[in-house]
């Protein structure tokens, strides 16, 4: 993988994905969205990746999008943009937002996702964060939901996103001042959910992930995982009811759960012999799933 | 009533059902599942009750299900749980988890619930206290989404009711490690309400049910409770602005209106004169209710 | 404009409305309902106004509905509420509650709303800032969603708006219980977002106005605050996906963008040239949206 502007590795594990502009703060381009699509195609379908971990190097995490281009950045008539509208597509005739397209495939990672925030996430690098399972930030980090105050709105189906992440009056007092916030208000906020030294990030984020990878089925994961993000959209506990109850036993009835059990019973850590390639069961739909009709 | 696996009394307006295998840590089955759903059946039922408590015997809350068959207990296709099969019934041909019909029993409930977790609440001993209204928990409480690490997923519905407890991030979290936590880990992530010691758990629960009693106005804590939970599937005020129009002017008719701002006005407690059984309007639908087309 | 029970002044920027009954704690009446709403049309149209700020004239913000009536003060059969009836307008053939009225009004504002909460602010005088963007409260106000203790149950559409500012569990606890609560309570619940010294709490609220006023684009601040209530009651991300995508395209090549993307590179204070009447897109649809069919 001839990655450029991000940096993929695998260890032991866990992969990490380290946005690698260090030089423009990680700021996103459209290079850094195809690429980033391309490293959770690996990792959902690497069964040696129980966890990811998003970080950035050096002292930024994302800058938000690259204004390289001043006032005709987010120009999409702009011909010089053709190739990446091309690769975006299109709704309705519109642009496809590629921040957006970047969320909805992390949202889809049937791999837990773990952001390590170690320094401004702003505009996109804080919205790209949402759809992320967990997020961790040192505490240089700084936010910002800044579009108002550059003339835009809230991307990457983030009005969707941070609302259900930190509710909605917090979202809005986010979206509508735009306001740079640094790390204490966002636990406050509860966008993140802890704040540690800067040295200690990393480790941090290494040490959740690999909870989740030495105690946990990753078919049961990635299902769970699917099973949340879904009901957020679901009128009735009935749906719930419906699909876990299908899940239960499907799942009840196989390897996984015989070692889980034994395991816990017996006092030793399980060894899953399931894998998310060849086990993941066909029972709770594709998420996020695309709304009947939509264009 | 001739439960064995729960007790249940009323004492002055308060109902107290005891998960009560204290042997077992009041562990999960199908007889308890049953005796459950009667319990909250002979609850709705009886106007003398205002509020339930829910709370287990001796150290433990619920310990999960009873793992008692070893690496086979989620087993469906196991010939000896036919009668248990038949009695939860089945979606789309497949059995359905016992732990969501309980749950959803307990969403249905006309009287507001208290759980008063006494101690580890895992599996279903966590996932049945989140249909309930208000969460306390004792000091030594401890608490465990536990399904990833024994190779099953959340159930009793549990992916629909946990983000809406606590929110998306802080449910993936606890989902996706399987982690068992304490108390102070519960509060910080909104899951119980309040941590009081141990020996002042009960206390807290009976007192919170009797400011409930005390105070308010059975059929609008009925109404009320069925408002609430309904409209986190509305997926827009009109249809709370809807439905409240219609219960307040029902209500405001009423005899127990009439009792409630004169009680107020001359500054004494009211005396609410109608009762669930006989004045339940009929204006908010059942909750919660089966999707249309629900198999 | 005659208004009479409220007050409504532009200084700056900034609009504040006062609910101005002091002698009765701004008892909440069908006249004032008219004037809300009155009001935020005022401030809707007049693009001088970039932020809302509601408060009350003395030490109350607002009691409740005035009980003046007593025991009959919610009976709509009452021949003397007529014109109330006739200007609420009927659900079915029922009267629509004036405090849902106005909180829907509320919700469809295009300029953010600040709420200043002063000091009681108890039955609609507490459901009426949930459509609010922003919660501020001073160290004397007071709060209590009181209804199951009159009789009736909460309105305002407040089934909808209280479980999405609070989480389920905070809500059930207030609505069932009915209890008054002083700010702490309420900030540790979520209700508000800052608890001031009762003399810093309105020069907290202008200072917050100002944010929003001197930093963004008053267009981007109205279509985000649509974008993100609109998507409250979304099923999937793909529905903001698809409107932000055309936001982002229209707003991407207008001259506010470039402005505020120029202003943020030459580090001043940007000028957006946009107004809210002129330039408002045609792309999120109108919330708060009617659901199909209802009547």
């Amino acid at each position: 993988m001839p990655f450029t502007e991000i940096d993929y590795i695998v260890d032991d594990g866990v992969a990490t994905i380290t946005l690698d502009r260090p030089d423009r703060l990680n700021a996103f381009t459209a290079t850094m969205a195809r690429e980033l699509i391309e490293a959770f195609d690996t990792s959902d379908a690497d069964d040696a990746v129980r966890a990811v971990i998003v970080t950035g190097r050096g002292r930024g995490f994302c800058a938000g999008a690259d204004l390289g281009r001043g006032g005709s950045t987010f120009d999409a008539t702009d011909e010089t943009r053709v190739a990446e509208r091309e690769w975006v597509g299109e709704i309705g005739g519109v642009k496809r937002d590629g921040g957006g397209t970047v969320s909805l495939r992390i949202a889809a990672s049937r791999k837990p996702v773990i952001a390590a925030i170690n320094g401004p996430a702003v505009g996109v690098g804080a919205t790209m964060t949402l759809p992320m399972d967990v997020r961790l930030a040192a505490s240089s980090a700084r936010f910002g939901f800044v579009f108002a105050r550059r003339g835009l709105v809230p991307e990457a189906a983030s009005s969707w996103f941070l609302p259900r992440a930190v509710g909605i009056s917090q979202a809005m007092e986010w979206a509508m001042t735009g306001r740079v916030f640094d790390a204490q208000e966002a636990l406050a906020g509860r966008l993140v959910s802890r704040v540690v030294p800067d040295d200690e990030l990393y480790p941090a984020a290494v040490a959740l992930a690999r909870e989740i990878a030495d105690t946990t089925s990753a078919v049961s994961v990635a299902v769970s995982r699917q099973l949340l993000w879904s009901m957020l959209g679901a009128s009735s506990p009935w749906e719930a009811h419906k699909l876990d109850s299908q899940a239960i036993t499907h799942l009840g009835q196989g390897r996984d759960v015989a070692e889980g059990v034994t395991a816990f019973l017996e006092k030793r850590p399980p060894s899953f012999p399931d894998t998310v390639s060849a086990d993941y069961p066909d029972i709770v739909p594709p998420w996020p799933s695309r709304p009947d009709g939509m264009d």
